[in-house]
């Protein structure tokens, strides 16, 4: 028999006069815990935890890399009620985790498109936080477009329900290396880029020239979701939608290429556009 | 000389070999203080700062309504590097608002759509938050279709940016009470709720009658979006898109209508149709 697929749901609909089943994108909170300790929550699609914990604590410096980890899992045990809420991070031998570079030492807190901004009322002060990604890192413009069409054939629950964000990861060669669906965008990428943290194709320890070259998601492209690429070194980020000022300021800073409306081979390009190579349409 | 929208701003894109100027949606954080003390930050769109600070405390229950409040304003001085993105929320005489309230006592957390669910790991936490809306209170089908077709004509933003979430509010005559644009869906329906809580059309010491009947929403609605509209007694929240499962979960629970897809008068309900009347298409 087939799993069920934990990221969609029936619910009842009153539609027209009658009551019918209609799949909908499930949303549960989830507590990311370090070494026992709580250092976040955040409202989640389930599927993947483990992924999206390490891929939160890589963007936020709290770990490094896979090696940095013993082991990461539910807490509690299965059939108990809330079972799979919450999930543990655990330090490898000799490495101690440290939650309180979180937030600059708030803990406990919700991750939120606000995440790393406690404190930071300007550009200037959010940017301080990012490092810039290689500028001789050429991005050919054909990945841009190649890496937003897999969105939709990596995406389908969105299909189903109409509520699923999807953030997609692909290599110099065009490869998909990752992909992920959740009803938090910040979520879906911290998904995608924990997934290849957790295969140690990115952060300490990954083989130069294996991590990702291009995060496409779907939707709108704010702040935060250039936060996490800076984090993990992405040199380009697009989107079918529409960027935020805030994160256009910050990819300008960040020298991260950023392209938004990506369809049909068409583009706008917001930052960065030497990356792409001669500007061709 | 007219005043130039803060929503939005302009960047230069390249697009098809030629550089041009794009409007893009504003975010900026914004620090909310209660009597100077800081008590949350969100990646806002500048603009109606004070509604969207006394509709963030009132929905966190940290403000019963206008009367409990002196004054709304921001911090520091026009020119500033900065100003304008720090407002602060004083205390009425006589009256103390208390920030430990807010998560439990977590506080300079940022705003996000797991506000309110610190520690809370099951539908059974999260609804023993909120109160039940009058059951009785009929909200005729003919309120959510127009209410939904009040968030086209409220969106100027979207419209040049494509990067704007909208909210509306309605009363039960149909009159459009409040409607808000932001890069943050949270941060629209406070700004929406926080102009009625202002006007003192809404919370404690409001005519009764006076509330909104219906919350319409662009994009999905999430748990958050329910959490607020419990918090502010509506009791109906409809949108063009779809919901998740846990906004259904508390929707039913909290004794709200909840719509979705509601499109050229059809629409999903996912929750109590008996307010909407009989069955008619």
């Amino acid at each position: 028999m087939e799993r069920p697929d934990p990221r969609v749901t029936i619910r009842e609909v009153f539609r027209d006069g009658v009551t019918a089943p209609d799949s909908l994108a499930v949303e549960e909170p989830l507590e990311i815990r370090v070494d026992g300790e709580a250092v976040a929550t955040t409202m989640r699609t389930p599927g993947s935890d483990a992924d999206l914990a390490l891929g939160f604590l890589f963007a936020e410096g709290i770990l490094a890399g896979a090696a940095d980890v013993s082991a990461v899992a539910h807490c509690g045990r299965p059939g108990e009620e809330g079972f799979g809420n919450v999930i543990d991070v655990r330090s490898a031998a000799g490495i101690r985790l440290d939650p309180e570079r979180l937030l600059d030492g708030h803990r406990v807190a919700p991750i939120s498109s606000a995440c790393g901004v406690c404190g930071r009322r300007s550009i200037e002060d959010l940017a301080a936080r990012v490092r810039r990604v290689d500028p001789a890192r050429p991005v050919p413009r054909a990945l841009v477009v190649s890496a937003v069409e897999a969105i939709s054939r990596a995406q389908p629950g969105f299909v189903r329900t109409g509520g699923l964000h999807a953030a997609v990861l692909v290599g110099d060669d065009g490869a998909l290396l990752a992909a992920a669906e959740d009803v938090g965008r910040h979520n879906a990428v911290d998904k995608a880029i924990g997934a290849l943290v957790r295969a140690r194709r990115l952060g300490a320890g990954a083989p130069p020239g294996a991590g990702p070259a291009v995060l496409a998601v779907s939707g709108r492209t704010g702040f935060e979701i250039i936060q996490k690429a800076a984090a993990a070194g992405l040199p380009a980020v697009a989107s079918i939608s529409a960027p935020t000022s805030l994160a256009v300021d910050l990819a300008v800073h960040a020298g991260i290429t950023l392209a938004g409306f990506v369809r049909g081979g068409s583009m706008n390009v917001y930052s960065h556009p030497e990356r792409l190579g001669a500007s061709r349409r």
